[in-house]
């Protein structure tokens, strides 16, 4: 193809300048976009990023919540980089569903290039704030990042080792406001520092791209419980007792045993399981109250 | 051996009382010990909880954790269950440290018995609130967990289901007001489902038994860093000159780009990598402060 061809232009103010790139620190002059322009326009989207050198658990991971996301009705954006980036756009064209690459290169020579640029350009949507021409260079990534993070709801983060680019995504889309989720792994894996790291400086954890889902669109897709009565049935003579006595009550441990009249030690232990199931919950000064 | 040679009975306000059982709910009306008694005297006390069934990284842990935390002078504290708890009492024990078994049946029957039972009533130490000839039974165990976490300075949980005793452990502890450390996990294994709910519910998250070294004994032992100015040699020539502009002052982004006259974008980003580096830090008002 012509360098130039099939390439838009967008400046802040025009029609389909992403909103959420309205108002972020360094807002970018210009943005060159080929393929899917409609991808442009008010959806929610996520940012899937990581690694480029992703373990096994990595990288199926970046694929299941590229695929799930997508397959949501949510457009999964990310860095087009090897690994953990590729791992999610590709999913998500597999999955049929809408992704955006944000490039440190202008959108006619995307780097890396390969199978994944190509097929980005046609079934998805490449963007840069690089003019076309431009070639990669090392500064432009850490940049190309506030990007990605401002287009989006929020940012994943799977897999990045302790000072990694992912965490710049991460902190810019911090300071842009957005939510930031960190996948956990195993502590002996080096690929765990960085989201680790995230997470002890208050990132939300993510188990299931279910929970993005959940939060980006507003739905509850858990499924319904079953009814509060059977669910008591099953209890054991001294839980239902507690209950009971809650309620419209708050009571202490000590009020509690004596109203069930059972030893104080078997009240507390019901208790605390009744507190870890949810059921009762525990308040100032001790006292306890039914949740429902 | 006889059933009650060498078993030790405590009452609040014994000299040997551990005080971290004097201002919990449900204190124990007394206390049996067997084994070394000189481990309940005043000594820095860390749990180790988990699942009964681990997975090999699960127990390859709570053996780090046990053998790192002894070695330090910690006593290892846990409930004797199988899995994760008699991982770490036998690390522990193996390390030569010191180790606390908290029944939940007489101390002269401990349950699970076996080898490391029979240790732990000679090299550590076996304490139970249940006096000697009582059998387990099954709500003894929560009322256990209690003792665990109110003779301890905190728990560390690794691998636990969505739903484990290990929980009420990390219960107890919160409630108790003392730390609690969850180990993370990879996402696609059931027994990391409990450690990140307690990941999720504030707890702290561990990589390492050094983290808990240092927090219970107050030191630090981190290598010493680098001289600064050898450090700072090796920063990008734009890098230095914004650690520079920065030197007594606070100033915004794109003051920086003035003073250090080069593109606003090129700013940014080494502005972005210093703070990932922690050289910089962003406060109110997007005013950039050097950290050292």
């Amino acid at each position: 193809m012509e360098p130039r061809s099939g390439i838009l232009c967008l400046e802040p103010g025009s029609p389909s300048w992403p909103s959420g790139l309205t108002h972020i620190e360094g807002v970018p002059e210009r943005l060159w976009a080929r393929g899917r322009e409609e991808l442009l326009a008010e959806r929610p989207r996520v940012a899937i990023v990581g690694t480029r050198g992703p373990s096994p658990y990595g990288e199926a991971q970046a694929a299941r919540f590229g695929r799930e996301l997508a397959a949501a009705g949510i457009v999964v954006v990310s860095g087009m980089a090897r690994g953990i980036d590729q791992a999610a756009h590709r999913a998500a064209l597999d999955a049929g569903g809408a992704t955006i690459g944000v490039l440190g290169s202008g959108v006619d020579r995307p780097w890396p290039d390969g199978e994944i640029a190509r097929r980005m350009a046609i079934e998805g949507l490449l963007l840069s704030e690089f003019q076309p021409g431009t070639d990669p260079r090392p500064h432009h990534f850490p940049l190309r990042n506030r990007v990605i993070s401002g287009l989006c709801h929020g940012v994943v983060v799977i897999e990045a080792a302790a000072a990694s680019g992912s965490l710049i995504t991460a902190r810019w889309a911090a300071d842009q406001g957005r939510q930031v989720w960190a996948l956990p792994g195993r502590v002996d894996h080096p690929l765990s520092r960085g989201t680790h790291r995230l997470l002890r400086e208050g990132a939300a954890l993510v188990e299931a791209p279910d929970e993005i889902v959940r939060e980006v669109l507003g739905m509850d897709s858990a499924p319904p419980a079953r009814s509060e009565a059977d669910a008591r049935a099953e209890l054991p003579e001294i839980a239902r007792a507690i209950l009971l006595a809650l309620q419209g009550e708050t009571r202490d441990a000590s009020e509690l045993a004596e109203r069930v009249q059972r030893p104080a030690l078997e009240v507390l232990a019901a208790i605390v399981e009744l507190e870890m199931q949810g059921r009762i919950a525990r308040g100032p000064g001790g006292l306890y109250r039914c949740v429902t």
